[in-house]
Formats: structure tokens, C-alpha cells, sequence
């Protein structure tokens, strides 16, 4: 069991609280569907999702799961467009959603109001009951999440991705069964459950300045916000790819002495990113991942396994504890607190 | 003069013809518009753009500009959706533009055949007439940028910029007008005739190991293309950021030694790239700026100049001229033959 005494025992405490979010959610997944079918237009003439950093990785997330539910694609946002250079745009018939955190952040909140004035219907994600994002919004989906006091976020992001889910099953149909969310639980509380093989790779990684995460379809997101986790609570760079994005150009960084770090779940792509990870292997680079089945990375050193039979589209919610447990013990062994990485503020106020 | 001899020849010649590709296509603004009105639904419901890589860039680009125009967001597809997921969608209404330079990336050319066969009108923007991209669409617009043998992409990729601003005067106001186009071609002009600045940045920057390059708004996808080409043509960890993302977050891998290079126009966004800048800067990043006018960047120790007059949304094609330039030379200065960096091969077939 990880420790929740010392460095970090705020982000330890905080991640340990998922199962129970995760739980809280998906028992409200009708009430969220009643919440999503009132604000949306049936069907949207288009989606478009306003986020910024961490949130960001959860719109992405949901650019994967609403497309899939809704059959059009799923715009993310320029903010500057509305906050700098005073677009007016006509989204009568579009559905708008804004996710924050905090719901505190001016610039997601004016450039939701501007969408809503547009003619969107706006929905809000956020944590806060009441902030400035959920009052800006036709309705707000509160995640109920709770206080988060270590810098990186992780329940609360945890919360987002999953609240996508449930949105995305509120639009259409997605590629889950109400069920399987006890399977993504079971999963998430197993991996808290089992730090041991995550603290064995981040001893491994201790000394590393650059980390690739790779991933593709829907756990590309997963890789964005795995790696930035990891980098934003170490200090180091880590870039987040999607598998096919890497081939195509970036791979030319790749040498030896470089670490890659596999996301993969049973299903159409896991054969895309073990083929990656075989190339950058064989350009001496340290691979490593996450998965539930060591044989779809043959060219992994390391596996941190996650329990199977949780569905491919829900996978990232696993993987993103993970990720949580390596940035966190990865900080650890290079002696940083994790609760206080430096260079983070905890509500960014982008205007 | 830059050389066009020796190592880096074919990639310093085909930066050379950059005014003449510009120039081509700004002739050619009245018929782009009208095959772009041919090929819209009036207006399009949504608009999605298919790419990869570098061409993935220019859809960024085309993001704001369409966007802009429109009125509505633009999506960037998810292609994996089509390609891996048997994804079928909904988009009547819609209109899809698949970009890639060789039109014969095989990913690209599927989904924007499922995205038509899915209701979608599609376009394509391809340098090759008659490529599988061209033939898959309802209308093609050919770059005729003309041969590229250099691995690292220039006047091909500057086209894609410039024609999908010429899209977006096709579909609605845009802010510019047709004849700034000279001053556009005028500055691309001036800067390939005046590379001591960058050679003397390159100098400058000749041993680093990262570089984060940094820009808001219109800029933004010129930051991100600036990086990709520095990092692809010089195997250096080089990313591209919108200001306000490395606010939220990325800021806490800025320490001394590291190196940042703003690319700012006068604008509404200037002052938020300015402000980013003395933030680096007073972490102890040495930060550069690629503008018009040194004041905008009070931070910046090098600047490299471009000329003033051109409007801030065309601003990217500039910018993009100066960074190929810096690409090429710190490659130069580090010993690589820019024209055919390790790892990268002209054409990727992601499938």
C-alpha cells in the first residue's frame, strides 16, 4: 500500500479516493444523461469543448467518446478566437462544453458565455458548485470530487474523464455497458491496491531527463495527460504521442539512453502501438508499459500490469491512476515533493 | 544569401522558392474560392480537416481562420475513429478537407472517404494532382509547390498555410485583405534575403537539447510547426506552445539553461506573449523572439527581425520562413546535413 504519511501524502491520499468518485459517478450516470439531454440540441449540429491544460487531456478524451456517440466531430476550442479577437460566431444548434476544475479559470468562463450568447447550449464540468463556470452555463454537471490539496490534480481529472463517459452515454451509444463501470472500479482499486510494480520502474527511471509516452485511439489522451503529469511533478520533459503521430515525423528524436512509456488495452490499435514501440526499441530505446497483456508489447521491458476486461474506451480511467503512481514515485526517488512540485500555481487565472 | 551548395542545398533551395509559391497561389485566390463554394454546403453545419504531422499544423492554422470565417469551431478528426474503430457517423452538412502533402498517406485518404461516404462534401489540399487524396474527393485544390527532395518539408508546407487562408476567404471575412498578400510575399522575401540574424541565433543556440518555442492565437500553429522542424531536422527535444498552455502548467520545466523563442505580431495576443517571455525570463530562461518589433518582446536578448505591415493572421507565413531558416542553420552549426536528418523518411504510410 502506498504510503499517505510524508512527502506527497496529500496526492497519495487523494488518489486513494478514486475508487470512491469513480463509484459516486457512475451511480449518477442517469441523472447526468436526464442533465445532458435537456441542455443538448437533439441531435447537435456540432460539439465544441473549452478546456485548458490538464482539462484539456479530459476534452480530448471526450473528442474520442462524444464523436463516437453523437456521429460528428467534436471541435476543441481556440479561446483566444473569442477572448482576443472578439469573434462572433452563430453556434445556434452546437452544444458547448466548458470544463474547469475549479470553474474558477476567466478564461474558460468568458469564452463559454461568449459561446452560449452565440446561440450553443453550454454545459459546465467542474468541481465547484456555484463557481463562475457552472453560473455561466444553461446547466453545470458538479463532480462532487471533493478539496484537492497536492498540486497535481488527479481525482479531480480522474472525475473529468469519467464525467465525459457518462456524457458521451447520455448523447449515444458508446462502446460500454452501464456494468462495466463496477469493472473500472474493481481495476482502479487494484492498481492502488499494487504500487509495488510502478515504484520498481520509477526506481528504474530515476535519472531519466526525457520520457516519450505513447499511446493511440482512445488512450491517446491517457498518454497526453500521463505525460504531463509526469513532467509537471518532476520537472522533467515528458511528451505525450499518439502512436501514429510519433512514426510520422517526431521518432527522429528517438535514440538510445531515451524511455517510452506504452499505454495499451486489448483492441484495434494496441497492434499500431506495439509495432511503434518494436521500432523504437530497435533504435535503443527503453520501452516500457502499462497494459493488461504483457504479449501486446512484446518489446516492453517493464510492464505495469492493470486488471483485464475493463473496455478498451473506459481503459484510460485505469491508466491514468498509473500514471498518477509512477509521477508520484518517480518524484519520490528523485527526492521532490510531489504535493508541491515547483512552478505550479494550483488555479491558473488565464485571461 | 544562405547557401545552395553543399550540405542543406535542396532544403535552402526550396526555402527559396517560397515567394514564387506564395506569389502562385495568391494569383490563383479567385478560383480557390470558387472551387471551395462549389464544394460547401452553404453554410457548412461543421467543418472537420483530416491531417498528420506537419500537415497537421496547417490544420491548426485552418482552425482559426476557418473558424473565423465560419463562424462555427472547426474540428480536427480523430482518425483512428474511421480508420481502427469501424466508426460510422452522421455528417450531412458537413464538409471535410483532407491535406497532406503527397496525398498518398493512406490514413488520410481513408478517413476522408469514410467522412464522404458518411454525407460529408470533401476537399483536398495535396501538392500531387491526380494523388489517391485527390482522387478520393469531391474537388481537389493542387499546391503545384513543386518537387521537394529535402526531408524536411518548406515550400510545401508554407503552401498548405497560405491556401488554406485562401480557403477561408472563400467561405466568409477574414481579417485581411487581398492585396496585403504582396506585403506577405514582399516579407517572406526580405527574410530569405537577410539570414544573419537567425545564423547568429543559431550560433547562439548551437549546443541546446531543447527548445521551447512559444506563440498565442494565429501564431500558435506556427509555434508548433517552428518546433517540429527544429526538432526533426536537428534530433533535439523541441515543443511548440501556445502561451497560455505553458502558463497552466508546462512553465515548471522552465529553469536556467534552457532556451525559449517567442514568435509575436502586433496584436490582440502580443501582450500575453510578452508577459509569458519576462515570466521565462525571470525563471532564467534565455528567451528569443522571431517579430516585427523588438518592444513586444522587452525580454527577448536576441531578436530576429521580420518586416512590419503584414496582418497579424497572415503573420504565420512569415514566421515559418524564419524558423525553416533556423532550422537549417543549427543544423548546420551542429554538424547535420539539414536535407536528410536521421529517422525520417519523406513519406509516412500510417495506416
Amino acid at each position: 500500500m502506498t504510503s499517505t504519511t510524508g512527502p506527497g501524502h496529500h496526492m497519495a491520499r487523494e488518489m486513494l479516493e478514486q475508487p470512491r468518485v469513480l463509484r459516486a459517478l457512475a451511480d449518477r450516470a442517469e441523472e447526468i444523461a436526464a442533465t445532458v439531454a435537456a441542455v443538448a440540441p437533439e441531435p447537435p449540429a456540432g460539439t465544441v469543448i473549452v478546456a485548458r491544460g490538464s482539462s484539456d487531456h479530459a476534452a480530448v478524451y471526450a473528442r474520442y467518446l462524444l464523436e463516437y456517440a453523437i456521429g460528428r466531430p467534436v471541435a476543441l476550442a481556440a479561446p483566444s478566437l473569442y477572448t482576443r479577437y472578439d469573434h462572433r460566431g452563430d453556434l445556434t444548434g452546437w452544444m458547448a462544453i466548458g470544463v474547469s476544475q475549479s470553474g474558477a479559470t476567466p478564461e474558460i468562463v468568458e469564452t463559454l458565455g461568449a459561446m452560449g450568447r452565440a446561440g450553443a447550449r453550454t454545459l459546465a464540468l467542474t468541481n465547484v458548485a456555484g463557481s463562475a463556470l457552472a453560473e455561466a452555463a444553461d446547466a453545470a454537471l458538479v463532480l462532487d470530487a471533493g478539496d484537492e490539496i497536492a498540486v497535481p490534480a488527479t481525482k479531480t481529472l480522474t472525475a473529468q474523464f469519467a464525467a465525459f463517459a457518462h456524457v458521451a452515454a447520455g448523447l449515444g451509444p458508446v462502446p460500454w455497458a452501464p456494468a462495466d463501470w463496477d469493472g473500472v472500479v474493481g481495476a482502479v482499486d487494484a492498481a492502488l491496491d499494487d504500487p509495488d510494480p510502478v515504484d520498481a520502474l520509477a526506481s528504474r527511471l530515476g535519472g531519466i531527463e526525457e520520457l516519450l509516452v505513447v499511446a493511440r485511439g482512445f488512450l491517446y489522451p491517457a498518454a497526453l495527460e500521463v505525460g504531463l503529469k509526469v513532467a509537471e511533478t518532476n520537472g522533467i520533459h515528458t511528451t505525450g504521442y499518439s502512436s501514429a503521430d510519433l512514426r510520422h515525423g517526431p521518432i527522429a528524436v528517438a535514440e538510445p539512453g531515451l524511455h517510452a512509456l506504452c499505454l495499451v488495452a486489448a483492441g484495434p490499435v494496441a497492434r499500431d502501438v506495439g509495432e511503434v514501440a518494436a521500432a523504437l526499441r530497435a533504435r535503443g530505446v527503453a520501452v516500457h508499459a502499462i497494459t493488461e497483456d504483457a504479449n501486446l508489447v512484446p518489446a516492453a521491458e517493464d510492464v505495469v500490469p492493470v486488471a483485464s476486461g475493463v473496455p478498451e474506451a473506459l481503459a484510460p480511467l485505469v491508466q491514468l491512476v498509473r500514471g498518477q503512481q509512477l509521477a508520484r514515485s518517480l518524484a519520490l526517488v528523485r527526492g521532490v515533493d510531489p504535493d508541491t512540485p515547483r512552478g505550479l500555481n494550483k488555479v491558473t487565472l488565464t485571461t
